[in-house]
């Protein structure tokens, strides 16, 4: 174990890819590594690439890889994908290699899979781009398939967030959504030799606009660009490297990047919380009261509330105060809302 | 409050409005109404609708409701969108109302947002469709915009899902990712006007055979139909309302209904919980040691899981047990898998 993380630090691939494996799969021992790799992270840049399927996202991560090296950069990929059950790093193979950087030992490319579990997924991810980040990859790409609320998410990860919109993609109201747009630090149309594309970067300038407005005064603001790729030639890719470094800088110089970071720190340690205090309730309270809580929810003899409030007084807790049962002197409460 | 519930039962509109907004936005009120309906629940078809932007889901779900009408049931329809921050009954006005069912009062129409949290959307969405169920809706159809793992999960209240293809969505591997077939009861390829609709249902029949062959002698198993719809004019809404029935009718007969709704109750009992507890860890350690752990994250100072041991800790709570820190007498233990 303690060899595991010597050797990844020393830059050993199959070291890392063990360590990787590890942590994905959680547990005591990734977390003794977590623990030990800790005061290492902190130096990557870390970009998140999200956009629509087909919107040519994984050629363009590639060719991002690419220019990184041309700058010498390190670069580790982490493609997640919340769809698929696979995770490891052979399904990226045959990409990376068609743009000609897996050959070389300055990038690494893992690819992550959600196993079922959503929350999983968010936390792994934090978890691998903390040891890419230990193991001194300067670069971390990751790649999220699709638009949604868990792509955001895990894309919230990143410093930088870049959005790829294509045009011809059908409902452009979809896209200009003001989900999106908070989101991105950087906006990009690939595929920007197709027609439709200058019309997909006017209404994103629009956009941006009636957003600025709408935040009126505030000077230090970021405005995302707008920038026009084609990833299967590369043209704009250098242009997007740079656009990325400039945001970094600004990230760094107006203080955002603590801003940031605090932020980041605190939706993880929420979501660590969650899971861990959901698992001790139900190892205390057992999986005989857990299955007589759920058959008598499908019977419709109890909401789920109630059953919330069974749950935790079976794992040994009061309900309302969240401390051992009986041994709170508070109140019995039944709003949840009261300690949000 | 007690009046709302009645009123809304006794199928006011307004108040129906006015308890969903509550139940939106959780709290005690909330839930004392929730608990007050448990019993009427569990009658209504809940069918979940998702596809691709552009897929033409929307107007499609309108034409369903439609479908509906003709066969005298009456429909709620439920439009989640988590990529937009507004909750409310007036954004599908316009939609609904062109497909000509906003007048009737046999049909319930309400979108709603993530409002900033995933987990939230997912519970809010099971609270709301539990309303509209105990206050009689025959069918509530679930429509989520995109495919992500959020917009499965929201699936996943439902008991039947129908997912939607079109033709000329670019990457068609994309959309047989098993995680789209394995949630699919139903697959609609809708845009069957269009130029390459009988290739993506040739595509999706074959993913179904090689799914078939990997859960040999499966005999029981439901194999999800490829129906080609063209929502636009109507042609082939009938047949997946008709779809729709002989699915439930499979799920009733074949023991697999009861097996969902446990599977779905589980879920839901896990994931109210999951921030239940959260909540009460929070207000128990308070604002100042959960910025002081924040504060050393970024710092890099500690890593996550060392920050929840001293975050439960600060709760009160032994971080491995679970229980009132000092009074149990169990050993220390850092590992949480060995809860789970």
């Amino acid at each position: 174990m303690t060899d595991l993380v010597a050797e990844a630090l020393a830059g050993r691939r199959r070291a890392l890819a063990r360590l990787l494996s590890l942590v994905e799969d959680d547990g005591a021992e990734a977390r003794e590594a977590l623990a030990r790799l800790c005061s290492r992270t902190g130096r990557a840049h870390v970009i998140g690439v999200t956009g629509a399927p087909g919107s040519g996202k994984s050629t363009l991560v590639a060719q991002l890889a690419a220019a990184y090296r041309r700058r010498e950069r390190t670069v580790a990929i982490v493609a997640v994908d919340p769809s698929s059950p696979f995770s490891g790093g052979a399904l990226l193979g045959d990409r990376i290699r068609m743009h000609g950087v897996s050959a070389d030992p300055g990038v690494y490319v893992r690819s992550m899979a959600s196993r079922g579990s959503l929350g999983g997924l968010a936390r792994s991810t934090w978890d691998v781009v903390q040891v890419l980040d230990a193991c001194g990859y300067d670069t971390i790409l990751i790649e999220t398939v699709g638009a949604g609320q868990t792509e955001v998410d895990i894309a919230r990860t990143a410093h930088t967030t870049v959005v790829i919109q294509v045009p011809g993609l059908g409902d452009e109201v979809q896209m200009l959504k003001a989900g999106i747009l908070e989101i991105a630090d950087i906006l990009v149309v690939n595929k920007a030799d197709r027609q439709g594309a200058e019309q997909v970067a006017v209404a994103l300038a629009a956009a941006l606009d009636l957003a600025d407005a709408s935040e009126a005064g505030d000077g230090a603001a970021w405005r995302p660009p707008i920038l026009k790729t084609v990833a299967t030639t590369g043209v704009g890719v250098a242009e997007l490297a740079d656009a990325a470094a400039r945001h970094l800088a600004f990230l760094r110089s107006s203080g955002a990047m603590e801003e940031r970071e605090q932020a980041r720190m605190a939706e993880r340690l929420r979501g660590v919380a969650r899971e861990r205090l959901l698992r001790l309730v139900l190892a205390n309270a057992g999986p005989a009261a857990i299955e007589g809580l759920v058959a008598r929810l499908a019977a419709r003899e109890i909401d789920l509330y109630g059953a919330v409030d069974e749950l935790l007084a079976a794992a040994g807790m009061d309900p309302a105060s969240g401390r051992r049962a009986g041994v709170a002197g508070e109140p019995q409460r039944r709003d949840d809302r009261a300690n949000g």
